[in-house]
């Protein structure tokens, strides 16, 4: 049983991974993201994207209650039917979900807060949420029946609202509830780099992630903070690579990328 | 077991809809349009929305390939989550889904005919779908596991692709295949009139149904068409009913409405 989490950055370059995907001979579950296809549907909807940075120097897009209708209709409505209709025309059986469904992924509203002018400001009433609790029985189902499950990262508040969750988080999260083997978070770039584009890691240990995740920023640290969730979950292994390659999940199994283990 | 056809244009009204099929006791699907809110988003990308008029004088939207996305977003993103959402919180343990998942309903595309100042033009490149084939299975598995599965009509093509297909016949199709006893369409009026506002029809066999389909125009010609493929597909009764008014659906079953049965 495998994991894999396409990056919202592959998506319309996403023909090698599923072709590789429907070629794997073993159950998988896909996550993916959607933030580009979110801003474009948000800019031709006229409405402002709010980029928002932490005290901590992270950036992430606010999600105001319009902007998480356009994130639903974006990644569970557009991204998410598109890549069931290919997976399906290369002879998968998907099935395109996303956290809510079956009330798979549990999470609990965040108070962000935003460093403006050198000022700290609370915001409440954002819609992203940090998953708390995950149901695998309807994955599970799902995977023993033959399909194959899609995932869009919208989560479901403890007062029933949509959330927008970090995909890798996710992903993170679904691995180690179904029990997978290994999680693969497929990104535009080949791999974690010391000094990028500089000294590429091929291994990484448990402890050697935590030095990582201090000098990682954006996209990358989430994925190492995804990678040292899904290993102490019990996953085998978590390998960050490139998913625009050819045949792009079977090369990371057999040694592309960042392979991290306990 | 009952199928629920909710009509787009309850969309926003449909709390007691909702209430009631959480208070149901019975295991159903809940089918649901959404034309209403595609159009809304379609104008708010300022996509123009064309009217074709097929020569027998049915209005439809014309479905080119950018409008068949919009529809993936409102539909199966959008609305078909919010639903979700909503009979989460109503502790109904619910899937939100379309026809391309699992290859549930698998369509062929139409050719339409357009009725253009009294000339007949073809149109050989809209993304609608008469279905044509329906696989239960994803249904089946969910419904026995406890799960409510929510469905938006969008079907695959036999290319693959994703189509526009009415939702009175979806869920006429899935009653059909899932041997549910009772199709419930929820529409904005109490039922089939035989001069609207005059003479609610409450009963109506399958011999009086052809009279009724060569009268009806629009959206209840499609239901009533929907009933006839249901009842000849061995579902028992179809009801059409008002799905704006308290408890919409055990009123329905109760007596409400024009109740069809061969």
């Amino acid at each position: 049983m495998i994991v894999i989490k396409m990056g919202g950055s592959i998506f319309g370059k996403e023909e090698k991974l599923l072709a590789d995907a429907a070629k794997l001979g073993e159950p998988f579950v896909l996550v993916h993201g959607g933030a580009a296809e979110t801003t474009n549907l948000a800019e031709r909807m006229g409405v402002k994207v709010e980029q928002i940075t932490s005290p901590e120097g992270f950036k992430s897009r606010r999600t105001t209650r319009e902007m998480i209708e356009i994130f639903m209709m974006a990644v569970a409505g557009k991204i998410n039917k598109s890549l069931v209709a290919r997976l399906q025309k290369l002879g998968v059986n998907a099935v395109g979900l996303c956290g809510m469904d079956g009330s798979m992924l549990r999470a609990k509203r965040k108070i962000l807060t935003s460093l403006e002018n050198g000022k700290t400001k609370m915001i409440r009433d954002d819609y992203t949420g940090k998953i708390e609790k995950v149901d695998a029985k309807l994955l599970q189902i799902l995977l023993r029946e033959g399909f194959a499950p899609v995932v869009a990262p919208i989560t479901l508040s403890e007062e029933f609202e949509p959330l927008n969750s970090d995909g890798d988080r996710s992903a993170a999260m679904i691995a180690s509830a179904i029990r997978a083997q290994r999680l693969v978070l497929l990104t535009d770039v080949d791999g974690y780099y010391e000094n990028f584009p500089q000294g590429l890691v091929a291994r990484m240990s448990a402890s050697q992630i935590e030095d990582a995740i201090k000098k990682a920023t954006g996209g990358m640290k989430r994925k190492l903070l995804a990678a040292r969730e899904a290993l102490s979950g019990g996953v085998g292994e978590v390998i960050i690579a490139n998913g625009t390659v050819d045949s792009p999940i079977s090369s990371a199994l057999s040694g592309k990328g960042t392979h991290i283990s306990k």
